[in-house]
């Protein structure tokens, strides 16, 4: 920290205010928490009314959130927070064998009560104004390759108008996102749209940022999948069309270079002219590494 | 900062996305305020739970928050963030000339449309529960000590219970705040009662924070002045009684010795045992000092 004109001892004090019973982990993230919010101040000289209008903002995130929106999540996510937690968390279990690969952040437009279709079902209800593709794949083991009955494979996706459905009252309940199980042979395999870009939403404090740093607010073109099973560690991820013009500049940083799949042209298929084949690899539950892809 | 073994471009690539057309100070906030964060992820090791917490006492602070509360900025209060941003205004403002002395936080608890009422007046509605006070004294000219006709000095205090009156159903409406216009010779009075310490709001994530930092939420008895008069500029202050136990370890750390005043024994009045007597002075808006109390 560089030297300053302000009051030395006054960061030491609120530091210092915790008390003995404090946890010993809370108390480390709250000392650098405090230390590098007070530099923040000091090396900028923040004033009462810039620091207000963050406030403002921060209260405002808040008040945009609910069950089905959570904006203070998107706020961290548009500068970058969500990806940087991801790849420390996948970095601290990843220490010691195995080598898996990359997941990716959850996004705030999961939601906890979606339900199970059939392997088959076309999670795109209503008329697709899209590219349909056949999106089919197994879940198998990390480290053995053999595939996992019964795994959960969760997908979710925005429509091409670029809203997910709990944004959006023209679209039916739980569109373009499912639950699926593995059949007998560890396989999972239903019909999507090819994802598109789509701005995040703009209505709120992420998008004011945005504004603000004069940056656009598009994803490139993705999947979310969460897949589960138990013993298994579960893994959340985003798959990413190699097509996208975003895929460089994602606004919310979550794109690797492990985590980008191609689309192919299925034939035969009145349903569906593309296809992705996409294995997941899981990592078991006593292993010190975590998911692979 | 430190060494790290995560992306050593992450931060780079997420400040740098920010356009040409963003204004420049808040690039500087917002490059700093990433660099902060995102150091303070790699230092802790932040995992996505540890995050997703944090996520989620913002979103907390922001339901809280209405037109009577403002927790987004006691959660602020509690560590200290807004005592130091008003020492950064202050420290600013003073850099010319006049010396003037301590500005306070505007804490969570103002209200814009607190009324007008008439000196003499008692702004304690309903039977006191404590002790009463006459305060009084002259808002005047801090360079040439001349009194103020018609400058308006704006008190608010918490009750016995440690509630102000919009956290409290049982006081009436505006209770214990008022607004108050100098008289021919620049004085205002009124009578008030002692302030008592009192805990902030622990309902809260503020009150969470305080717990898990194993902090008292306390307050040191205080009266919260906003004074102000066209061609000056507006003061916000606080005076703390010198008698109270929390004095030195106020749980938003807006203490400062220029700020504590003395009630004395009052003679000879039935309605207050004590008084105060405190003389706002203001600085000319066309100083480039801040006011001085």
């Amino acid at each position: 920290m560089a030297t300053h004109r302000f009051d030395p001892d006054f960061t030491d004090n609120v530091v210092n205010a915790m008390g003995p019973k404090t946890n010993p982990r809370f108390r480390q993230l709250m000392t650098s928490l405090i230390r590098h919010v007070h530099d923040f101040a000091r090396e900028n000289e923040v004033t009462v009314d810039e620091w207000m209008a963050g406030v403002q903002l921060m209260n405002w995130a808040g008040q945009m959130s609910n069950d089905k929106r959570n904006e203070g999540q998107l706020v961290c996510d548009v500068i970058g927070l969500e990806s940087l937690v991801d790849e420390i968390t996948f970095k601290l279990a990843e220490e010691a064998d195995d080598a898996p690969t990359a997941t990716a952040i959850l996004g705030p437009f999961f939601r906890a009560d979606t339900p199970y279709r059939k392997n088959g079902d076309n999670i795109v209800k209503g008329v697709p104004d899209g590219e349909m593709a056949f999106m089919h794949g197994r879940v198998i083991d990390f480290t053995t390759k053999k595939p996992l009955v019964g795994a959960t494979v969760e997908v979710w996706q925005a429509a091409t108008n670029g809203l997910y459905e709990q944004q959006d009252p023209n679209q039916e309940e739980f569109n373009l996102r499912g639950k699926f199980k593995t059949d007998e042979e560890g396989r999972y395999y239903f019909y999507c749209l090819r994802p598109t870009p789509y701005p995040v939403p703009d209505d709120g404090p992420a998008g004011k940022l945005l504004k603000l740093m004069d940056r656009h607010p598009f994803r490139p073109a993705h999947i979310h999948i969460i897949a589960t099973h138990d013993g298994y560690k579960p893994l959340t991820t985003q798959i990413f069309d190699r097509k996208d013009q975003y895929l460089t500049n994602d606004s919310v940083f979550a794109v690797k270079d492990s985590l980008i799949v191609d689309f192919v042209p299925r034939e035969g298929d009145s349903q569906a002219g593309l296809e992705l084949n996409y294995d997941v690899k899981l990592v078991p539950a006593q292993s010190s590494s975590t998911n692979g892809v």
